[in-house]
């Protein structure tokens, strides 16, 4: 019996599938492809890799060696016990996201500075009104909190704005991306916070990035700072931000929530100074995400079946 | 006595007004400042240099040689009869708006391309709502009617987003600064609007440039195609755009409209597929912008006074 393929990816095209079900067949395996998750459960029993997004999988499929998440953030799999029991071997689908998100982190960066929010609720109520001050990325000091694809790519497209200087923030202190001014560790974060105009924070959700914006860290972001969250909402003390926002004191575009959905109950939805967007900063549908989703899988796929390690294997202890 | 430079800008630091006094004080001449319009009228009747924006200033003041307009578009002197005639010499500030301006393209064409105000409304609903298939400015194809400052620095900061291509259109087809994969002229404008993906507007109001884009050239731009216009409401046939958005056909961003401000029973308002901002994206309320004003004023002050010719002086035929 050839080995076997599932594959249950959102918004994948016909000729992503093709290309797939070349890759496999070439290997001699079989690639089988759903829509429902409940069918992809089922068909994933008796199968090797699943390309797909749930820790479900690998509940009741003994011969499961590797799942490919199509995400970036994987804490819904390294957050389950069962999944990391089961032995199976986790990669994500870092690098897919850092063209789509760091759109969305300029779009929002540039929202914010240039007061839009309040000039479409002018406009809404058809006011001719051009008052409000508004600030440039220019001349602005930006830290980046992440200096993965995600940051990186960030990086690139606010350096054409002109900013002071930006700032990547990492574990280790180094990158060798030449995509920021200057590499500080995690230990250096309150150096860098009371000279920040703009903090945008790109990392996943693990025990350790928990609450790493909490409240005594946001108090040293100057008056009228702006913080951008595309990673996790666990990363910042949500309560504490919420404080500072109806504070007026900061500014903030949030992506991601400490609980997600938001509850209809909510107090983040009525917060001043917050524009909300739900988690679609990096979806999947934007065609050229899918397109890079797919075209990682398949290199690690033809890694994994020549023996080799994918190259976007997740270490289940760090979360990503 | 002295000669008399009269300015009257709005938002100016009494920083950068000491500076403007220091320059008047080393030619020679005395420099005052108003805020009010009619105390600067009053004022400017024995003034030879006046630094305000208004043609009223050269209706009753025989000493009177140049005036400079701290904006970028002069169609409210040039289309002055009475300031024509009156022989007083223009100079703008095309080359303060270029930062400002462009910020707000890269805005407002990421928040089209990426349904922010479909998600805004569902947001205000409190919804949280993931499904709106989005667009990326990379590999989208860029024309840039206008490769000035504003065309140019929009054409950087695009750059850095990775599109297809970015191509500048101007009077004479040509330009040496780099900023564009390539520049055509006017006349092959018909060619490239059938591959054009985004089309930033950037250029005066002058009789040359009126419904430059009539309801002909919309028709050539590809279904989806997205308008953004900055320069001037009278370079698009509006009603013909207002049709096609209607439509479902393109989608636009205007700043500039036939007239402004908008009618309260301007059916503008309403229209859909449309994000309306009240001429704001090169106002004077970003501090940058008028550093850059005083800036440049300060320069061709410097060369009036010298004897030479403003290096901003404003063709009043040509209208820019």
């Amino acid at each position: 019996m050839a080995r076997k393929l599932v594959v249950s990816i959102k918004n994948i095209t016909e000729e992503q599938r093709n290309m797939i079900r070349e890759a496999a067949a070439e290997a001699g395996w079989t690639a089988e492809f759903f829509e429902k998750e409940k069918d992809a459960l089922e068909a994933a029993r008796d199968a090797e890799v699943v390309f797909a997004d749930s820790a479900r999988y690998a509940f009741d499929a003994p011969k499961l060696k590797w799942i490919c998440s199509p995400s970036a953030g994987v804490d819904h799999f390294t957050g389950s016990r069962r999944f990391r029991e089961s032995g199976v071997m986790l990669s994500n689908s870092s690098g897919a996201y850092g063209v789509t998100i760091a759109e969305h982190i300029v779009m929002v960066t540039l929202i914010m500075l240039r007061r839009l929010p309040e000039y479409q609720e002018k406009v809404a109520d058809k006011k001719w009104y051009r008052g409000f001050a508004i600030r440039s990325i220019k001349n602005s000091r930006v830290t980046v909190i992440g200096t993965g694809d995600i940051g990186r790519e960030t990086a690139k497209r606010f350096r054409a704005f002109s900013p002071t200087r930006i700032t990547g923030v990492n574990t280790s202190g180094m990158d060798d991306s030449g995509s920021f001014d200057e590499v500080i560790g995690a230990d250096k974060l309150e150096a860098i916070l009371p000279k920040t105009d703009i903090l945008i924070m790109a990392i996943p959700g693990t025990a350790e990035t928990r609450h790493l914006m909490d409240a005594d860290r946001l108090r040293l972001l100057p008056e009228g700072a702006l913080i951008v969250n595309v990673g996790r909402g666990s990363t910042i003390e949500e309560d504490a931000l919420i404080a500072e926002l109806k504070a007026g004191r900061l500014r903030a575009a949030l992506d991601v929530f400490t609980k997600e959905p938001l509850d209809i109950d909510s107090e983040v939805w009525d917060c001043p100074n917050l524009l909300i967007t739900p988690h679609v900063a990096g979806d999947m549908l934007l065609p050229y995400t899918v397109e890079r989703i797919v075209g990682l899988f398949l290199e690690d796929f033809k890694r994994y079946v020549r023996g080799e390690m994918p190259e976007r294997a997740v270490d289940i202890n760090k979360g990503y």
